[in-house]
Formats: structure tokens, C-alpha cells, sequence
């Protein structure tokens, strides 16, 4: 006997019944506007070549990591699931993986993941039964079917989710072909891309010298010599901003800035480049480095994010067989107040620059980053991010950072994803707990209903425009709610 | 059209109807209790010559770091909002300061400035209307009319807010001129000082050179020598305790205690004079310190606060123009285990010492703040404080502690405000938040509606009066409670 | 006027009625389920000779540091508690200690030591006044009275508890005469040892030449070379396991582990046996010995407990009066994320292993267990310990790990107690409160009632028997909550 799947339309507000109902009220305000996804990864080629996806496997299990590592924990091999590796695709039948999938539902229980795919069952493919193994074929067979028809093309489902703009993520040295196609195909879906310029920034990179080479022969720049490297920089933010770029993003193992005479950065470079160097020449390097993007997002007023913290490739077995982004990347305690000093010193004060930090240290919500998002004006707080996007999650982010930061230092969802699927179930999680969490300080009057509903809009929608500035906003304070 | 400003009776206790009601009734039963102020920084010489308040921004905004470090994380300029500077008074219009203040108050939806400042509007000046923009000039001239009545001066308004006991905070070589005169004057309000020494017990104080000379001067002892510096310690202590002090504070970047020899103490304490130091040392003298400081409090009684934790003047650029004490403070991860075990196991199983501790790193609740105040007799666990002096602060404070420490290892509530107005909102939000939690408790039956009354008078009223030893608790255990 | 003691059937659920309502159908599921205690610290002497206890305060407050830290801090002194020193049992009059506790009942206002007192009194005595300074006579008289019979022997508590498996803890060198007693003895109880040879493990440990003598005059083994220690090991844990042990446990001071040569961990034995070492050395051979621990359960199928974090005996005036375990271990902060790697490179990927990590620093929960647990099929999550072991702290343990990890890489309850007549109580709070945080989770809709009830099973009975490899799991999946 099949166990139905419905979405209740009260998911994921507070039980209190009179919290429930501001809950909902503040929800009827922002469950229909317009996506915007400032942060992702999702894959431009499939907007490019708008092609169908293949099966469920590929296009849900196989590269989606939060679902992977959660099998693997409990001794299921990644092969049988279908995530390539090393030595390319994984020879494990899609049908297999799925009922892997399936049969294992139970270890979801309570996970973000579980909303998400149900979200996706119910919403995206009509399902009215639950995933389980009775229901595994049924699934595999109908997600098949539906892939292979017109409406679950990309180019569809972009339109289908209400999608206003969708930013991917690309290497400094990415030729951006895709988002030229999107372009010249004359399609209205707004897809931009974002300049993410680790792979010739961190000198610890696998692929640093290569990437180096590479960037120089892109720009014709001499990226040998320190003056030729930043322009090569230079010249590439304005391709990526020619491909709609608001934003550069940096995914550093620390939050660690620097700010070095002259002298030290030509003499730090020479190093870095000659691949004789210390750990601590590199994390100085990538430090001094952030201070040169803000410098110049000065000058073309790109916006930076930085997402510090992560312990990439933890798993040394796990690294060498299946390479990167394979769930086993862990969060570490991470310090804010001394590492962003140098930048802040320099350019802090600065309303023109806008620098977005995440964490994956929750510590440092209440204890650094609210406190500094709270005074510095080129600084603003990006959501709960990777293992803290989740309901419990976003309830800590925001009950951590509101007293002191206020919701205005904050810069609305972002979903962060490679899985397309899952964006309008993301950022539906998101509206909802703020709903919550809103309906909470108006239930205990310590804000109005008005300026309650007010405030659900713009964190769902004005505040990342404004904060990624996409755009002037559209209406920031509709005369309704004010 | 202007919107109503109300406060609402059931402000801050949960939503849950049941626990709510539990709520109501011990909130009952301290509402009314006269205010205990234990520590804080208001001005004494607003008590002694009791003279006018000039103008909303005056005293509402230009000396509030909560408010304007927010506004200036939205970009504007301190100086427009009447912010002085280490050039003097700023030159802004105050009403046109107030006007930012109004036209931006959505920035602090959320935030315990708000609770604050609609408390002292409503409670304090009877507005009936929500501060904004088009309200503020409404505002601006009503306050300023009160404020020149006889009823809005200090010494009638701190009588009108039922304080028992108001506490300031003056520096080792402060005259104390404005306690002697309160003393002098003949007025009942009991305004005492405390002992901040930070002065001339940090090396790295701008000012340390002038105060040591000063500290000698103002005490006739040869403050050059270790001996005479301890002895001049000992007479302001005694001169502070004569101005009705019962307590000393230290605020200090880390919490680190030493107890050195004899020797490396004298050879510590000529070099921090020589002006030839490391970091190191100052950082070690300070530790030194506060063993010297807990050593006098066994001699004289003086209960030790210890506000360990924050980062000073982060902002380079700020603390230039502005100098200190303008929000540009932040915490940092702070380690109480290691850092107090030298004064700990010094004079740490002597109850007759009582050491209050506070912190800016919450993380510390309950991995070290609980688990020590749970054992050593002579520590406490000060209230939530500054940043995270708020509901949400407060819920965690006692989420995070009680269970190791219970309520009677903690000390009830300090406002630490110099926003003198703004004292009575701030007990009551403490009042309520502690209703609240207790209630939670109830409604979970884990304490009995009794204990819970008891313990919530306890926190208002009784516990500050013991831990600051302010004299014998005029009713521990009321009878109707046991 | 006495008060009235009574458990109210409701205690610990959510007060929101729906939320209640929900909690209270879950627990009815796991309420009778039988006790699994695969980790604690009860005295197998108890069952062994199921003597008599004496009186209510050698049996309930003289052993139990929760009880006399609280009142210590108080300045209540140790002696007058009954807690023995190193000197030998206390002079104190028992009848005047427990006077003592019950005039100060209000300190446990809020903790758990309040719920499973209260527990005891009730449930396991019967009592339906509450312990105060009125009845603290009545008290210690009738459990005294109590205590003589038949009924309150240890093996009839046992029974009467619903024990289904208790697991004690012993030292390396112990004789497991106790066990043996208890075995010969025909009864059917179910009692086992645990292998924890920290003594031989730390060189730091004040006994650790002695106990390695002893090790290898036990074994027979030259435990002097490396390759005799590692045998003496495999030996012990052999005759552990012979007395039913199915695990190791290992408190260390931090989580480190390491992977050293051969060369390297022979040098480093013969230096740690030399007793000339520094403090680096002796971490490093703890966190060697982690690894050589791992391995021999690969080898034997012993699951690991690393109980990390605790800074021992902080307080050194009362190590030195009282000696080990007398409330005086202070929680530190602990990195999990660099310290595990080793062991994790190693071993981390083979899911026969079973490490169970636990955390005194909250902090790690969301940051670093839960990942690390969510990803590595060597991990699971212990439940919420010592300090943390109480209803705020296991819902801090479930809203930071559930999301990432899942309940199913978590372990179900630990005791974790000397004090064997809380048992119950413990294992009735962690019920409760589990069914509080699923019926939540149902109310909010991100989990299935059905679903849920499986889960509080699950967590309940099934995991810690699967965890701990008691014995196949007698009905995983019972088929009506299918």
C-alpha cells in the first residue's frame, strides 16, 4: 500500500494557532512574486542548449551532493549511486540508483533535503504518492516520460518557476560561451553569470599554474608581472559583467584580507608564481587578493561575496577517487573581526562597496557578523548558507542577526544550488520561515502586522535586487503596505 | 496619515495562550518592583546639577551607539546625526538629525532600539503616534517642551521610574566631584559609583601615562613603585566605597588572570612603565591585575566585574575622526577555562569573594560560563550584555545557562546604559523575557507556578541587591510565596 | 505546610495544544519500551553482591557531582555533603547533609537535576510531598526504611526499571571480578563491561607507570615494546568482550587523533614510557593510540566512544583535597573537523567501523559533527552529554544535527550515570523530549506522524542496540508503523 504525498499548505509555519494565521498572512504576500536567484550554480548549458534532461537519476540523485553524502553515510557505495567519478561516468544502472534512493527515504526524515524533493515530487511532477521502494519504478518511469516532453525542458520550467533572474557561477577563465548563446538566442530568460576567481587567485589550487597560463593567453595580458595579472582581472570582470555579472564571488578557507605595501605584493606574487611556498604565502596571497577585488569593485561596482570557512576535500580517499564537490567538504570555525580588519580598514567605510560575507560558523552570527554587517556600510550578511540552508537554520540566522544587524543589513534568499528543480522549493523554505519568524515578533508585539508584511517583500524580493543591484527596485515600499 | 504607537500589554510573553497566562502573572508580580540599577553608565552630573536635557537628538540619538551605528551601516554620517567628534560638537541641525532618525526607524524592526524607544516615547513623553518621517517634527518640538519642564529633569524623572539604586562607572582618578555633590545636596535618590580602573591598569590605554601620573598625584603615593601603585589602588578603592561603591569593573580585551611571583611581577610592572612592551606583557600585566584586584576585594568587600571580550575602536578610520565609545566596538571569541584558572585557584573556593563574569561570545554559556559558575563560590554569571541585551539575547542567556547554573549563580539584570531615559523599558523588557522563560518552564511542568513567582521577584529585585551586596534583601522569600 | 510532589503525565511537551497533543501519541509508542544503557557508570559491585544501599545521602547525593557542584557553588562545603575526600569517607552527618540539600531545593530551580530527582522520589519511592527544609526527616527516614528492603536491592531495581542491557565502564587493569560475580551468579540480568584504557593510554594520567606495570603483569606481555602494549591491548579487550563488552570508550582531552610511522609511534612509545615528555608528546600518543584503537576494532568489532573535550580537575585546591570526578571538569572548546582527520583518512570510509564521537562544545554540532557524521560511514553522533544532557540541551542536539545528519546517524540515549536510580528518569526525559521535538516537527509538517512514531522507536530502542551492536534489532521496523 502506496502512502500519499501532499504538501500541506501550512508547512513549515509555527503550530501556535494565532502565530499560524500572521504566519499565512505574511506568506500571502510574498509566495507569488517573482525568483530572484542571485547565487548559484546551476549549469548555463542547460539554458543554452535548452535539451531535455536524461532520468531521475541524473538529473536528481547523481549530482546533488546534500542527497549522496547522506547514502554514503550509512554505507551505501557512490558508484551504485550514479556520481561520477575520477575515471568519469558511473557504470551503476539509473533504475538501481533511484531504488537506492528510495529505499532509504527514511534517512531524510527531519532534513531540508526531504521538503525539497517532495516539493519537487509534488509540484514540478504531479505525484500524489510518496517515494519508497514500492513507488520507486513508478517514479522512475513517470519523471522519464515527463523529462522527455516539452514543458520539462530548462527553458520551460525557467518560465514555469517564475524565475525573474538566475545568476550561475563561472572560473575567471571560463570563455562565458554559454551565456553568449543564451544571449544571441534571443530567449527573454535573464541569466547572468558571476566572476568566481579562485582557480588563479588561490596558489593552493590544483589547477593554479594551468589556470594562470590560461588566463594570461585569454587576456593577451603578462599575468606574470603583478601589474599584467590585475589587469587580466580587470579585463575579465568586464567580460563577465558584458555577460550580465553583478557580483564576484570568493570561496576562500578563511576570511583572512590583507593589505600589503607594494613592495610585499610584488615580492608575494613572484613567489605564489614560482610554486615554492609556504601555506602562509598563500593564504596571504589569497588575503591580499580580496583587498584587490574590493579595490576594484570600487572602480566597476561589482558586488563581492565571500563564502569563508570550508574545509574543502576532507575525505582524502574520497578526494583522490572521485575528485571535488563530492559532499565532503566540512565546516570550521572561522573568525571574522581580525581577519576582515585590513580590508575594512582600507575600504569599510565605503557606502559605494558592498561586500556580502557568509559563514558556516553559526557562532559568529550574533558574536561577529551582526555586530560588524551592524556598523560597517560596505558590509551586508548573505543568508544561512549550504548546511545551515535549512528551516532551523534560517530560524538561528535570523534570531542571531536581527537584534543587532536588523533585517536591513541582510540581502534575501539565496538558493546557491546546482539542482534547478529544487530553486522554487529553496526559496519557497525561505519565504515561509520568514513568515515564521516574522509572525512570531508580531504575535509578541515587538513589530506591527504592516510593517511585518512590508518586510516579508523585500527580503524576498527587493532586498536581494537592491543588495546584487540588479536593478533599481520596482516598488520598495508599495504604498499598501505603508 | 500617521500610525498609532501603542504597547501593548502581553509585549514580549509568548504567544502560546496557556504560557502567556503563566506569563501575566508573574510579570504581576514584579512590574511594580522598585528598579535595582547595579551597573551602568549614566552621567552622575546629571544627578547633581539636575539641570534640563536640551533636545531630542541630544539626548535620544547623538549619544546612542545602538542607534547611529545603524544608521551609519545604511550610510549616513555621523556627523549628521549629531554624533561629536574629536573635533567637538557636531555642527548637524538637530532636528534635521532627528528627521533621519524618523525617516529610518524601519531599520530597527526587530531590534531592542525599537522596544526601547517606543517605550520612552509612549511611557515617558505620551506620544500616541509612531515616530516617521512625517512625525518627526511633531516629535522633535513636543520633546523639547517637556524636556524643559520640571518633571523631565533628571533627579524628577529618576524618581517618577521607581529606581531604588542607580550605580555609574567613573575611572581610578575620577574627583568624584558629582557624587559628592548628590551627597551634598541633600536629595534621597541613591546614585553610588563603581571602580573602573582600566586606566591605569592597562598598558596599552591611550591615556595610561597621564593617569598613572594623575593616580599618583591624586593619591600622594609613589605610584612608580609596585607597593605605592597597590597602596593608591587601595585608597581610590576606599574613596569610590565612600561615594557608596559596592562593586569595581574591569573591561578588558580577554579574560585572561595571572598570578605571578613577586619578582616578575615587580619586573613586569617597571616595563609596562617604561613604556617598553610587548603585547604580551600588557596583556599579562592586565591579567596580574585582576588577581590584585580579587585579592583587594577580600580585604574591602568589593564585588569584581569582569567584562572581558571586545574588540575596541575596530573601525581604524572612525576611531581617528570620532574617537572611542562609537559603535565601533565588536566581540570576539572569548575562552573563560583557561583564562580564569590562575585567579581561580587563587581565591576561587573563597565564597566571601564574589566575581561577576559577563560575555560578548555566547558560545561560552554553556560550554564555560555555566559549568564554572555551577561549582567555584566565587563566581557569578552576569546578565546578557550589550549586544546581546535583547529578548533573544536574554532567552539564550537563560536557555544556555540555567540548567548548569541554575538562576540563584546569576545576578539578575544590569541595563549598563548611559541612555538614562531609556532604564525603565529596559528592566521591563528583562522582566518580561525572564516571565516568559519561567512560564515555559511552567506550562512544561518543570517548576512549579510558585517557584517560578519567587524566582521571577528574585531576578528582579532580590538577587541584585545580594550579588552587589547592596545591603541585606529587604524580603528573600516572601511569605505568600513559600 | 508540606507541597505536593507530583509528576505531571504531560512534563516536558511542547504547551502549544496540537504540538502536545502530537507529543503525547509519539511517547505513548517508546514510554514502555525497555531500557537500553550501552554507556554509563554504575557500580557492577551493586549487582554483583545486590547489596543493600545505605542511606539516602550516600546512595543519592554523596556520588552525584551534579548535586554537590550545585550546592557548592553556594559555599555549602563538600565534607557537609557527605562527598568523601582523600582522606576517606566524610565525618558529616548524613542526616545533616540531606538537610542540607533539601533547605536548598530551590538552587535546581529549572534543571534537570530537579527532574530526575523529583523522578526518583516519586516514582521510585513514592513520595507525594516535595523535599524541603520541612520533610527532609520524613525523607531520608522512609527511603532509609526503604532501602533495607528487599524490593529497593539493586537487582530488584534493575528488574523493576526494565533494564534490557546495562553497560558499565572499567579501566584496563580492572579484574572484571564483578562481571564474572555477576555471570557465575546465574542471574539473568544483563550487565557489561566497557573497555576505557585511558590509565594506560594518558601518559598523564597520574597512574600511568603503575597501571602500565600492572598492564603487563596482567598480560603477561612485555608491555614495554610496542608491539607487547599493542597485544596487551588485544588481550584486554578480549576478556572485556568475554564479559560482554561490545564497545571501547576513551576520554580524552581534545579529539585529536594521528597517524604516525612505525618509526615515529615506537620512538614516541619508548619516550612516553621514559616519563620525560612534553605535553605535545603525550597528546600525540593519545591521539595515536585513537587510531591503533580503530584498528583493533576492525579487527574485533569493538564500536568506539571518544568522549572528548573535558578540562579535568580545573579547580586544584579540590583535586588536591578531594581528588578525580568531583565536579570540577570544565567543558573546553574542541575542533573536530583537523583533529579526526587522521583517524578518518585512515578508516573513516570502511562502514564496518563505528566510532561514536560526542562534543562538550555545542558549537560543533551544526558545524562540524553533523557534517563529518552526515558524510563518513565510520561516524555516528552520541547524544547530548553530561552538561548538555538535559531537555534544552537535547534540543539544542536535534535542531543543530538533525538536518544535516539525520536521526539515523545518531545513537539513541546515553545515561551516562553513576547514579543508578535516575536511570528511569534520564531515559523518560530523553523520550520525552525526543517525542517533543518529532511532534513538532509533525505540527510544522516536515515529517509524517507515521514516519514519526517509527523515528521515536527507533531512536528509542533500535538505534542504541544497532549502534552498540547488542544483538540484531528485534523488530526495526515494527509493521504497523509501516
Amino acid at each position: 500500500m502506496t502512502r500519499p504525498l501532499t504538501l500541506n499548505p501550512d508547512r513549515l509555519f509555527p503550530a501556535e494557532p494565532a502565530t499560524r494565521a500572521v504566519a499565512k498572512r505574511l506568506y500571502a504576500r510574498v509566495k507569488d512574486l517573482p525568483i530572484i536567484s542571485p547565487h548559484g550554480h546551476t549549469d548555463p548549458a542547460w539554458f543554452a542548449g535548452d535539451a531535455a534532461f536524461p532520468n531521475a537519476t541524473e538529473l536528481l540523485l547523481a549530482p546533488d551532493h546534500y542527497l549522496y553524502r547522506m547514502l554514503y553515510s550509512q554505507g551505501i557505495a557512490l558508484e551504485d549511486l550514479g556520481v561520477p567519478s575520477r575515471k568519469g561516468r558511473s557504470s551503476a544502472d539509473p533504475r538501481a540508483a533511484w531504488r537506492s534512493l528510495a529505499s532509504n527515504m527514511h534517512l531524510f526524515r527531519g532534513t531540508p533535503s526531504s521538503l525539497w524533493l517532495n516539493h519537487v515530487f509534488a509540484e514540478v511532477f504531479g505525484f500524489d504518492v510518496a517515494l519508497e521502494a514500492s513507488t520507486a519504478d513508478l517514479y522512475f518511469d513517470r519523471i522519464g516520460e515527463l523529462l522527455a516532453t516539452a514543458p520539462f525542458r530548462p527553458r520551460a520550467l525557467f518560465e514555469r518557476f517564475n524565475i525573474e533572474l538566475l545568476a550561475t557561477t563561472e572560473g575567471p577563465t571560463d570563455p562565458l560561451t554559454h551565456h553568449k548563446a543564451i544571449r544571441a538566442s534571443g530567449w527573454a530568460g535573464r541569466v547572468v553569470t558571476a566572476y568566481r576567481p579562485d582557480p588563479v587567485v588561490d596558489p593552493e589550487h590544483e589547477d593554479f599554474q594551468t589556470e594562470i597560463a590560461q588566463f594570461g593567453a585569454m587576456t593577451g595580458k603578462d599575468v606574470y608581472s603583478w601589474d599584467g595579472y590585475l589587469d587580466a582581472h580587470r579585463l575579465r570582470r568586464q567580460a563577465f559583467m558584458d555577460m550580465g555579472a553583478t557580483s564576484t564571488d570568493h570561496g576562500h578557507p578563511t576570511a583572512q584580507t590583507a593589505d600589503l605595501s607594494d613592495v610585499d605584493v610584488r615580492d608575494l606574487f613572484r613567489k605564489v608564481l614560482s610554486g615554492v611556498f609556504t601555506p602562509a604565502d598563500a593564504e596571504l596571497f589569497r588575503a591580499q587578493m580580496l583587498t584587490e577585488m574590493a579595490k576594484m569593485s570600487l572602480d566597476d561596482g561589482l558586488v563581492m561575496q565571500i563564502h569563508p570557512g570550508s574545509f574543502r576535500n576532507h575525505n582524502r580517499w574520497l578526494h583522490g577517487a572521485f575528485g571535488r564537490d563530492k559532499g565532503a567538504d566540512i565546516p570550521t570555525r572561522t573568525d571574522y573581526v581580525r581577519a576582515l580588519k585590513p580590508l575594512l580598514d582600507k575600504f569599510g567605510n565605503d557606502p559605494r562597496l558592498s561586500v556580502i560575507v557568509f559563514t558556516l560558523d553559526e557562532s559568529a552570527y550574533a558574536r561577529e557578523l551582526a555586530p560588524l554587517a551592524g556598523h560597517y556600510p560596505a558590509l551586508k550578511l548573505g543568508p544561512a548558507w549550504w548546511f545551515h540552508d535549512s528551516p532551523e537554520g534560517m530560524r538561528r540566522f535570523r534570531e542571531q542577526t536581527t537584534e543587532t544587524a536588523g533585517f536591513y543589513n541582510t540581502v534575501g534568499f539565496n538558493d546557491d544550488t546546482r539542482a534547478f528543480l529544487s530553486i522554487p522549493a529553496r526559496h519557497d523554505v525561505a519565504r515561509r520561515v520568514d513568515a515564521g519568524f516574522l509572525a512570531k515578533l508580531v504575535t509578541e508585539h515587538r513589530i506591527d502586522e504592516d510593517d511585518a508584511a512590508e518586510t516579508a517583500v523585500d527580503l524576498a524580493y527587493n532586498l536581494p535586487k537592491r543588495a546584487y543591484k540588479l536593478d533599481e527596485p520596482a516598488a520598495t515600499r508599495t504604498p499598501e503596505l505603508v
